[in-house]
């Protein structure tokens, strides 16, 4: 093959994460568009909202009244997935299969200041987002009834956020989601034959051919994956080989920090917008295993596609058959790059 | 465990075409909403569009002509992912790993007249349609290029259809897309064990429950899948095992086209909408093996919630973990029972 043949002819390219495909079409990324658009919300926020119920000092729903906060602000959601002491049961009849699901679930504030994003914060003020991300993971992996913590953030409307205040949410259960059993599966697979982790020997590769490299300090990298399925999917990862994020130390805190701001903001310029996307950090399951075959990482899944109000979607062929783009990952990674 | 405990509690439901789980979460439908709004359009469309490059007698963009068809029409997409002359190569350089991908990508239009759904369509002119898909199919499978068949409709502005005339697409590859792939894997190892078809016993208990059926004629039945991950995802399946729609006889192709339009029917009177779904076939691979395993089946995975306006959104833990609804499928499959 051709150095160029990945820009220029369909092909599918593997997930090495999830062993599933995406399917690449290069040459469709000319189509005209004549489908929805989104609409674009960029007004200004104020700082504090009296209707918002993440803001400071505000009533929630339930009743209970938000403290006077200062930076991150955590409490247990009040239309919780997962619930704590839920039943305990499970069906086995015939082709009918189902268990019972415990958890918990929470909302994570990341600044009392309504009119932020992760973009619009600096990096110290996010180090203080990741010490929270850490104080509940390790909390929550104290717990003998949670085995998987998921940190994640829901950005825009588009992206079914419900509340423009910046925050995100932790949902942590009993059993491993399907995302995150296959992603285990390969890891630990990749590590029983190389007795090496499978993200450390691919980010040694994307390092060396730099290709898809949007960012790095010391300890982290920001890239678009060979794979990605969104237009501006991007990943970010440690250099070391760490299993969760409470191995990070207070440094290295900062410079994962300093890699999401970088990300969100140069985000937010490529559109000229405050830029939509759901974030999630997939690490270690907390059963008590040592789980020396996770790497853990942090994506962001953009659903924009051309502009501040065209996205791809993800339907038809997408949910029958495989996901699909049409521009390749390394010229996403060329126009990021040129934002930074 | 109480009958009633899957409608009160929180628990996970295996699929088990996929191997995949879904989140259920029942007693968090009373949340409030404060995201985005759909745009609803129910204004009322002309039969015959002059700017609309499906219609009968317009140009497309390309510049071909359409035909003055008077029911279904065909044509190869004029901007397709896949293309047939596409170039073959394969990539393995460490954990980089791609494979060309060629095919054929067509567009079905379901009628001339541009004002109408499939909802609005009678039975009769919707075999017309199913007659065609079993036309494509049939070709398709004689090429030996062509592996896979993935017939689809993306319908509505809010599921990334860019054309509201009636219509679908088809598209065929090389090698089996992901979504295939699971249930191409789960319905073997039921057959290698069982010697009968994994969704023919599944209906057999559907049947016999009663919970979850919709509708029903002599050869079809139309039902919530125990697994529906999209609020009101629901299956159209055969009674008998039949590998591809190649094995419809006329009158088994009319009550096909009967479920179908109870189905659509069914969902337009809902929240009073045109109902926005992806539609898709799961049929047995075209690479000349007899694929007994393969039990076809249709299935609809509408995204709208609450209303004409609110959808579910399937974003952050259901990107990061695993699909989650709140609403069950028994309660779905009673809310469209009574509007047939
Ligand atoms: O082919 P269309 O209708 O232009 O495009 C639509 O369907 C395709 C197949 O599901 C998707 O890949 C696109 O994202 C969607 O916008
Ligand atoms: O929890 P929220 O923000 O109300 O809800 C949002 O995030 C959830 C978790 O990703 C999704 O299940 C919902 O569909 C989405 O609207």
């Amino acid at each position: 093959m051709k150095n160029t043949d990945l820009q220029d002819y369909s092909h599918k390219r593997l997930n090495i994460l999830t062993g599933e495909w995406v399917l690449v079409s290069p040459h469709r990324a000319k189509r005209p568009w004549q489908g929805q658009n989104e609409a674009v919300s960029n007004d200004l926020r104020p700082a504090y909202d009296e209707t918002c119920y993440l803001c400071a000092g505000n009533t929630r729903i339930n009743g209970e009244v938000n403290p006077k906060y200062e930076d991150v602000f955590i409490f247990t959601n009040d239309f919780a997935a997962l619930q704590k002491d839920s039943k305990s049961f499970s069906l086995e009849d015939g082709l009918l299969v189902a268990e019972s699901e415990t958890g918990i679930c929470k909302v994570v504030c990341f600044s009392p200041d309504h009119s932020k994003s992760l973009a619009d914060m600096d990096a110290k003020d996010i180090q203080k987002v990741v010490f929270a991300w850490q104080k509940e993971y390790k909390e929550l992996s104290e717990n003998p009834n949670i085995n998987y913590v998921q940190i994640f953030e829901n950005k825009g409307a588009v992206m079914g956020c419900s509340n423009p205040h910046p925050h995100g949410q932790i949902w942590s259960q009993s059993t491993l989601p399907n995302e995150v059993d296959k992603k285990n599966t390969q890891q630990l697979a990749y590590y029983n034959k190389n007795k090496r982790s499978l993200l450390g020997d691919y980010l040694a590769q994307e390092l060396e051919k730099k290709e898809r490299i949007i960012f790095e300090n010391d300890s982290f990298v920001v890239l678009i994956p060979f794979w990605a399925v969104w237009p501006f999917e991007a990943m970010i990862v440690p250099k070391k080989q760490q299993s969760n994020i409470l191995e990070l130390n207070g440094s290295e805190a900062f410079e994962y920090a300093e890699a999401i701001s970088v990300l969100t903001k140069a985000y937010d310029k490529l559109f000229n917008t405050s830029f939509p996307y759901s974030s999630g950090i997939h690490q270690a399951p907390t059963d008590g295993n040592e789980n020396k075959h996770w790497h853990w990482h942090m994506s962001f899944y953009p659903p924009l596609l051309r502009s501040a109000t065209v996205k791809k979607f993800m339907v038809g062929y997408e949910m029958f058959g495989s996901p699909q783009r049409d521009i390749t990952a390394e010229i996403a990674a060329r126009m990021i790059r040129e934002l930074i």
